[in-house]
């Protein structure tokens, strides 16, 4: 199967994306919502910033404080043995977890839909508990012409998907938490099956189950139910750990094709792809047996988090899907597929 | 606060309770869904069974097959160091969990609430791949004249929320999985409250937030959304470690009264009572400082898993909340507390 990364990649990092405040640093640019409005591709970016620390032996984590409506951040000794701070993403506490970067919304737009000009000013910022640290991996679905963005809402009372909406990509209107810790990598099906709307999403259970991918349904895509375990792991394979719900779903003849994340016990992300039912998506057609993509590229090698290639949005256009990418945790990149070659690397379910 | 246990007490116990079948023993009767249907008062107890061992040197654990549509038993060799057998409740594998005995629901009738006559039958065994480890701690919410049942489907898929509901005790429709894995403590308000269901709900998350009590808003009781997280831990209490919906709320005049469990890190379960607003069921008006019932009876601290008093139901008649409840995960009890007395205990938010 041909994989064409654009010759620009990564096509965002985060050198392209001034810090919300000068006290800060841009960390991560990736894991981006995408949508066709008008003439332009928009990319929902998740931008990380961190605060500067004042020396190297000081981390410094910045939260949202609902209370008080405004950034807040908090100094830990790197030395001070009631910490861990061996993963670079968080800081774990004897009864609390911090993470070291948070992450917001901001629009980038772009005509060729390779180069990207990003707005000064973030588009959705943590504003409430939910948030605390963070909003993160958009996914946009349009229905009905409005824009249904879903991302992840972070914050100490565990990691939920929130939902927000826009028809003009200026103002947004929340909707609350339709699924609740700990649930993420949700893509709602951009139209409705048989009259319901329905949604594949990835709870984190806490001892019996593994993260996998399951579905559920609504009636306004707000409240969500019948839920079932629609794809499973995949053992001794690169999906062998985690997988979890990628792009926004997109139809084809055949059905609805979903580029999904899988990973493995090192922590290798890579992208499958699976075809579902037309009309009872709960059934898997057919599905990837190797990556569609995998970490190959220095800029998907290297970066904040390695080995990780992660799509939130693909746009499906002239027979080509048009997967956006986010790749080490650290910058965007782009590949285009023909969905030909997609459609015939898959294997029965 | 006066508390008046049953002098019956345990009303309901293990040897009460004949086994579903020969090969297997009831190792537990409790975590009961109570309800008042005609002139009996109805408990859906929650009866646990594991499979008698061949000898002292093998534990054999239960699950159903849903391919099969039948139990079936796996052996393991307690001196197998690849499995971890040092919780009573469950075997630690490399790669899987599995729980030590399989939990279904049975109905018990009385007349006096609280000398029962058991159903020789199950009432709902699992039938589906969500509930290969059993069917636990049902809650019966009586809306519009229908009995709805909730419970903790358990599975290696994690442990969800299914509902179903019946008219009659006899006859029970399911209606699938209503909250995605983790998610258990689900109590659904007997009514419409502004035209919306309303459910407490108790998700677990993976790593940053904790099992804290959440309400969920629902058109049909079928889907839910709108999460919020209502009641949280008090550290250095009687609740700091969990806490969860027990009885299904009931409506007095000042509001909705919740009576819930709360844990400490010690694993000491004890029982507290919130009033939620009439209209707003998400503002907590009045909390326990300390627990309205804790364990002290020898029945209480003594068990399967001792230490624990666990609720799934309370009528409340009479100006008096009539509170069945689990204790030390083996046996069912009874106690009485009047609301005047319930009420004044609490203190304001």
């Amino acid at each position: 199967m041909n994989v064409f990364r654009a010759s620009e990649n990564p096509i965002i990092t985060p050198a392209d994306v001034t810090p919300s405040r000068p006290d800060f640093e841009t960390i991560g640019v990736f894991n981006a919502g995408v949508a066709r409005y008008n003439d332009t591709v928009i990319l929902l970016l998740r931008v990380a910033e961190r605060p500067l620390a004042p020396d190297e032996r000081t981390c410094v984590v910045p939260m949202y404080d609902a209370g008080a409506n405004r950034l807040v951040t908090r100094e830990f000794d790197l030395s001070d043995p009631r910490f861990d701070f061996s993963d670079p993403r968080s800081v774990q506490g004897p009864s609390a977890v911090y993470l070291t970067s948070l992450s917001y919304l901001r629009i980038a737009r772009s005509r060729d839909g390779v180069h990207f000009e990003i707005d000064d000013a973030p588009a959705l910022f943590p504003d409430n508990i939910y948030e605390a640290y963070g909003i993160e991996d958009p996914r946009i679905s349009v229905i009905g012409g409005r824009y249904y963005v879903n991302y992840s809402a972070v914050s100490s009372l565990g990691v939920a998907t929130a939902l927000a909406s826009t028809e003009d990509f200026v103002t947004f209107q929340r909707h609350g938490i339709i699924l609740p810790p700990d649930n993420k990598d949700v893509a709602i099906f951009p139209e409705k099956i048989q009259g319901r709307y329905y949604a594949l999403h990835r709870p984190s259970t806490s001892a019996l189950g593994r993260p996998e991918i399951w579905l559920a349904e609504s009636p306004d895509l707000l409240c969500w139910g019948h839920h079932r375990r629609v794809i499973g792991l995949r053992p001794d394979s690169w999906e062998s750990a985690r997988i979890g719900g990628g792009a926004v779903p997109f139809r084809i003849d055949q059905g609805w094709v979903e580029i999904y994340h899988g990973a493995d016990t090192e922590n290798r992300y890579c992208l499958g792809a699976v075809l579902l039912d037309a009309d009872e998506p709960w059934k898997v057609i057919a599905r990837s047996r190797q990556p569609i993509l995998e970490p190959q590229a220095p800029y998907e090698c290297e970066g904040f988090f390695g080995d990780v290639v992660f799509s939130c949005g693909a746009l499906y256009e002239e027979k080509t899907v048009k997967i956006y990418y986010g790749v080490a945790d650290t910058s965007m990149a782009y590949a285009e597929i023909a969905i030909d070659e997609l459609l015939n690397s898959l294997t029965e379910a």
